[in-house]
Formats: C-alpha cells, structure tokens, sequence
C-alpha cells in the first residue's frame, strides 16, 4: 500500500495532476505489482513564499 | 509529548475538528498516561484535486 | 543536501520568512560545511484551526 | 479517509500501539462517522538523539 | 524541483527501489518536462508493527 | 511554537545534531522572538539506499 506525496512548486493544473496520478500509479502498480486500488497519491502545492533554496526564497529568484 | 497529524479530506468543519482534537487529546492523555499539555494535534486538508487513488483524482471520483 | 521544513503559526510575513531563510542557510551552510546550493527550506503555516494543544483548537485558545 | 500519523519519544511498546491504534480508529470512525478500514495510522518512534526542545536534544535532558 | 516521498511497507529491496528510482524519475521528467537533476526521491520504509488499518497493526493482519 | 524538521544524510553524529539544534533553536528564538522552550526540532536521517536523485539512489552515486 504505496503512499506518495508529490510537492511540487504551485502552478501544476488539475489537468497535470489528473496526468500523473495516472500515470505514476501505472507505473508503481506494474514496477512492484501492487493493486492501483491500494496506491494513494498526495500533491503538496510549494508557494514561492514559503520554499528556499541558497538562502532565497523562490518568490526572489 | 505525542505530534499527531490527521491528513482528512476537506470539508471537515471547524466543529467537528474542535470535537476531534477534545477526543483524540482524551484518549492519548489516558491511554499512553500523557500530560495533555504535551499533546499536540495538526489537521491538514486533503483537497480533492491534490489527493488520488486507483489512479484518478478524487474529483473525478 | 538538508530538507528543513518549518512548521509555524500563520502570521509570518513574507519578509520574516526571508530573513529566516537568508539566516538558517547561512548557520547550517557554516555548521555543517553545506554549500548553500544545496539547503532547501519549507515553511507550513499552521492555521489556527487546524492545530491543537491541549484538547483545544488554538482559535479556542 | 483520514491518515493519522503519531510521532511519539521512542519507547512505546507493539502493545501500546496495538492498543492506541484500536482506540484511534474507534474513536475517529464513532466521531466522523468513517468506515474502519479507511482509518490509516501510522507511528514514528522519536529517537531521542533526533529530538529536541530548548535548544537540547532529549538524550541530554 | 518536485520532492517524491514514497510511503512503502517494509521489505522492498534496494534493487526494486533502484528500479522505482529510476522509472519514477523519468516518468516525472517526461511528463512534467522537469530537468532530472531536479527530482529526489525519498523512500520511507512503514514496519508493520507502526503501520495499521481497521482498528488492528499489520504486525497482527 | 516552530516545529523543525531537518532531514539529512545519515552520517551526522550526535555531536553534530546537538550543536544544530542548540545553534537553530537560538536563531529562532532571536529571529522570530520565540521562547526556546516552544522551539522543537525534529532529526531525519536518509539513507542511501532510500534516498535519489536524478534517477539513481545515493547508494550508487
């Protein structure tokens, strides 16, 4: 029973999301033969204000 | 001093989370023997179009 | 390469969270010998009525 | 579908969790009414050389 | 930069997780068009006797 | 009352985690004029064989 959380940077549509939760639970199901109804998938939007890297926040990069 | 986060899909109210947070601080307190002030509880907001299984999003659920 | 997630109370500007990334970067970079490409930061707020101490919401609070 | 994750100082034994994840899951289905086995739960062991508080790690308090 | 964690019941091997690594990355990649120095990927390994569902640990299922 | 979690390669000694969190938690408390004793920090190790990047686990990097 894979949990996977995706955080990715805000901005993905619905649209990329709907693409990739197809198509990672395809991919986790056939790689380690688990059930699809037994994968769950979790987004987590990063805003550009709260997500750093090399002392900045994104939002001033 | 037990961290408990309860991932939940939206649309739980206030109320109900006020009611939870009563209950689970309750429970863990007498179960486990733990100073209430020692407990805390995060809610966090499963949004249906950043939470999916079987391969679709719940919103096409 | 250190993930460093910081969970806090809503209510931090903007501009407390740079200062906290500018600062955490530089110590753990000089700390750790990190070069600072390689430190991300998460901040999460914590809405009051999603977190708990106590038995109690902190809006209760 | 609720996700529970409890973090909690290292220690407690397969009993203990055993009784709390069977009073967590009673409690959270009586209260928001959710079927059983949606109830996920989840338990991290706080090691104390990895927690601190007040500028300490627990293994020295 | 998308961060993956992906929550696994203990006893992959670190072949099937090389593999996942793998596949993962360049499904992320293709479908996002996300450079593939940019992805990490974390596996977090849930013992059966911190893990449970329907009121009762895995260690007991 | 900042919750920090500061995930890393495994390696670090305990050594090295108490001057972290000694050294976080003044920033901190400095920075965001917090009490030290509502400053808790959380240690993650990664391991390398649970840990990817650019399509290849850290074990084979």
């Amino acid at each position: 029973m894979p949990f996977i959380t995706i955080k990715v940077m805000e901005g993905k549509t619905v649209e990329q999301k709907r693409e990739m939760v197809d198509k990672v639970t395809e991919l986790v199901s056939n790689t380690w033969s688990t059930p699809k109804d037994r994968i769950f998938i979790f987004f987590e939007d990063l805003r550009k204000e709260d997500y750093g890297k090399q002392g900045m926040l994104f939002i001033d990069i």
